[in-house]
């Protein structure tokens, strides 16, 4: 009886053109990671279910995948890489110095309900800085975001910058001061996109009680957005950091990140503060960050992150707090597959080497190997078939040149080489010759 | 309540440093994977449960971590990599071209007892050639793993060779024919190492009854292997052709694939035939692969596979053939650690900018996105605290140098550099100047 193939549902395969941009993606980003000085780490995918439990929310705990391991041990897969970080940390604090700066890429799980372009799957790809509350770490978080961007090839982006005080300080200053009562506003707030402003009254006036007064004031105050790189900014929202002390602080600190960020190349325009943005409500303290694509708005944060206090509170009383930010590489991925900018090709291999006799192998794998040494990849196609398969195989696959090895090409010990872009052909010319006209492009 | 921060039995985390040498080793082995044509794929770490169960033999069944999912679906986390591939070829037949060469680095669990060096998750690098009988694709494995050992600066390894149909061609000349049998004295001789060559004896004699004359001549000819680079080693087994077709077959496709190897750069030292290389026994129909550490034999294997029949058993009628071989990275990772030959840092970043007050992170930044643009991974401590303290992270850490600003250097826009190798230190130079000094090492 044969199995039928399939996929679980829910979950994504991924063919060799997608796998490849998304490797080259992942490459490129944790490059730049690296060259801040961002260290990998490693943890399994598998954790004590109890490790993961306690952190989560309980809309997480509902979509976590834990069964019983073979020894009737309590396991899960892990949900993020945040709480693997925390347990991390506790357990090897001996271990590793702080400020402690960890990258890491890898897959995390959520048995959520099937959408369309969500998976059940996902790879996340965090940055994040534990140990210090020094402001430099939040301003670097934005230069990773930019150079993540940057060498990813996308020009247009904004970077969205707030910070929670201020969120806190607006919804004093309109009188909502509990805790659960600002998650509240927040939360309804973030759906104004959805919902429009009417509907956002309507639910605050519900849930909170508020007047028509306070809800305009609190929608003008959290529409405040800078407006490309203007300096005067800062000024215009000054008067806000008489209304309280969380806004003070809020404006303040943004301001100084905005010095230290002040004598680098980076395009200015490309960051903005918007008092709009809330991120993870119960999580983040300080600054936040959201990114989006100037030319896609509709994708949604691409790179999202902010400034959290106590880490490890699960594991540890010692207090460790922390920035860091998180780039959707699934969601970018999809971007740029909408936006054009991912590769068509089906190979990283440039040449295809092409026999027309079995005999002529030999010398084929030993000009590939002359070209690999020359940094160009070359494939040889292993078998002795008619030439128009070939060629229409390097076609499918996106090699650039086919090198054709017959007789002629064999006894000379030279190479007949065609362009696959403009249909250009090169009759019998030595290595050298044709290595010069492959790395000219 | 505080929750133990503690791993998951039989799993385990790695620390930067070998989280770093792990990552660096991958990226250099999926490069030689790219250069020679061979493409990703990405599939879940989750599977029907029905998918993995068919094709995983016995022992690996009671290994498998399934469960049931959200849905109550059967699921269960990959073993391996060539079912997952097996299922994808059969499910995207139309989609991909033939032959299909791919690669994929991922992680697959074996719920193991636990031993020491064994986890219950690792990693597997898998390389494999679908769809064509052609033995020049088995001649590209070995040049696969021959790029891939030279790729990470292993200089004294050998790949040994073998072919199935040798070793049922050397059993059936000793009386040995049935299928299950033959599979039984491979296993008993695959102890050789274990038990010795009286074990091995002892076992023979027992499970198959043979005569002391057979398994003498059986072991001598299992024996046989191929010592440095002769070419005369196919003569000197030329006699066993005559011995049946199985051997002849064996013999001859080994000779072709040397043919094909032949004009390459590869030193032929480092390729072997051995007529003791089995691996795993019903899998492999051709040819086998195994690769050792020259200096550190113990290790075992870290490169090995083989020619395969009919991959997609499970799910098609189709028969589709494929030659492939896996590197054991987390295994190559101990080995090399045990050779030293793994950096002991644990920083990409080459440069760690110190900065002695406040006022001077801005300047600070500036020069280290100056740096990061030409290409030196740089980090800046992110406190203005203690310089001793700051040096001592740039020492644990693995920073070739520290750039230290004062107010000197702030005010002047210069730089104070010191060599954490050689203990030089250079005063207030310029940065086109400390480029110079850093690139040269």
């Amino acid at each position: 009886m044969l199995v039928v193939p399939r996929t679980l549902s829910g979950f994504k395969d991924r063919l060799p053109k997608e796998a490849m941009a998304k490797e080259k993606l992942l490459n490129k980003v944790s490059k730049v990671f690296q060259s801040f000085g961002f260290v990998p780490i490693e943890t399994p995918h598998l954790e004590y279910a109890d490790i993961l439990i306690k952190q989560g929310s309980d809309e997480i705990q509902k979509e976590l995948y834990a069964f019983k391991d073979h020894g009737g041990r309590d396991v899960a897969l892990r949900f993020d890489q945040t709480v693997p970080l925390a347990r991390f940390i506790s357990q090897y604090h001996n271990e590793v110095d702080l400020p402690f700066k960890r990258y890491v890429i890898g897959n995390v799980f959520r048995g959520e309900r099937a959408q369309r372009g969500r998976y059940r799957e996902f790879t996340q790809c965090d940055f994040d800085f534990i140990g210090s509350n020094s402001i430099v770490c939040d301003a670097e978080i934005v230069e990773v975001i930019y150079a993540s961007m940057e060498s990813l090839g996308i020009e247009e982006f904004t970077i969205w910058l707030n910070h929670r005080e201020i969120l806190n300080g607006i919804c004093k200053y309109f009188g909502i001061v509990e805790k659960s009562n600002i998650e509240t506003t927040l939360r309804i707030i973030d759906k104004l996109d959805k919902i429009g402003k009417d509907g956002v009254c309507i639910e605050l006036k519900k849930e909170l009680n508020m007047t028509e007064k306070k809800i305009q004031g609190l929608l003008e105050a959290t529409n405040i957005k800078q407006i490309g790189a203007s300096d005067d900014f800062f000024e215009e929202i000054a008067p806000m950091k008489q209304w309280n002390e969380e806004l003070k602080k809020g404006i303040e600190e943004l301001e100084k990140m905005y010095e230290i960020l002040s004598n680098l190349e980076m395009d200015r325009d490309t960051y903005r503060i918007n008092f709009s943005i809330a991120r993870g409500l119960g999580y983040y303290t300080g600054i936040v960050y959201e990114t989006t694509l100037n030319r896609l708005k509709s994708l949604g944060s691409v790179c999202s992150g902010g400034r959290y206090d106590d880490l490890t509170r699960t594991f540890s009383k010692e207090k460790l707090s922390g920035v860091g930010a998180s780039i959707g590489i699934d969601r970018l991925l999809a971007g740029l597959e909408e936006l054009g900018l991912l590769s068509n090709k089906s190979t990283n291999a440039r040449i295809l080497i092409s026999c027309m006799h079995e005999a002529y192998f030999s010398y084929a794998r030993a000009l590939a190997e002359s070209f690999r040494r020359s940094n160009v990849n070359t494939e040889v196609y292993p078998e002795a078939t008619k030439l128009k398969k070939q060629f229409s195989y390097a076609h499918s696959k996106g090699h650039e040149f086919v090198v054709v090895i017959g007789e002629d090409e064999y006894i000379s010990k030279t190479i007949t080489i065609k362009n696959m872009t403009s249909g250009m052909q090169l009759d019998r010319l030595s290595f050298l010759k044709i290595l010069e006209i492959i790395k000219e492009g």
